[in-house]
């Protein structure tokens, strides 16, 4: 573990940003991972991030159990980001969309043309 | 141009992340804008970022000519990151692969399968 761990960048609050995809190359989320993060995904094979405003520990799917199976992770060149390519459990974003990315650029305005796949209201937090 | 940075979270640096992936959702690299880049990708189509370590304004290929054609801009649900869906030239990562997600964990290590398609040291930097 310490091996993959010096390859990794921290910043100066020791955390690291983490892109997820799923399998078919949709991007789902970016998230935060400290190093207690990135062991709990290795050893557990899903995906866990460090919660910047709850600054705590946090496995995806926790209370939803929307959780990542994490397939494949990625490195990047200067070793400062990580990419995770998972098998999402029916969305990444709390809000029902499959996506956090679910609003483009369209005539100058941020758009949603994506419809939600489960009603947030009806999800325990 | 103010109605759409207004939904951008910035952080304490004035600065967010930006995911970038090709059309076909091959995940490139992971990059900071502030103000400045987000307003110059949308005015040129070019991706542009700001530096950290150079502490400038970058266009993405300025020297190398790798240059990223901007097809579509998304922002996720908090608002504090973005996803470019670009055209790469040649490739993304300075060293010489497409991506610069070019290591994948593997028995315990960061390994490389992938291969070079340019030789960096015939490449202005």
């Amino acid at each position: 573990m310490e091996d993959l761990l010096k390859e990794i960048r921290l910043n100066e609050a020791g955390l690291f940003p983490a892109i997820v995809r799923d399998e078919k190359g949709t991007v789902l989320m970016l998230a935060w991972m400290n190093r207690e993060a990135f062991e709990k995904t290795i050893s557990t094979g899903k995906a866990h991030f460090w919660s910047r405003s709850r600054k705590k520990l946090w496995l995806k799917g926790e209370s939803s159990g929307h959780v990542q199976e994490v397939k494949e992770i990625r490195l990047d060149c200067d070793g400062d980001a990580l990419l995770l390519t998972v098998h999402q459990h029916v969305a990444a974003c709390h809000t029902g969309y499959y996506s956090c990315f679910y609003r483009h650029l369209k005539k100058g305005a941020w758009n949603i043309e994506e419809r939600k796949v489960f009603d947030p209201e009806k999800v325990k937090k």
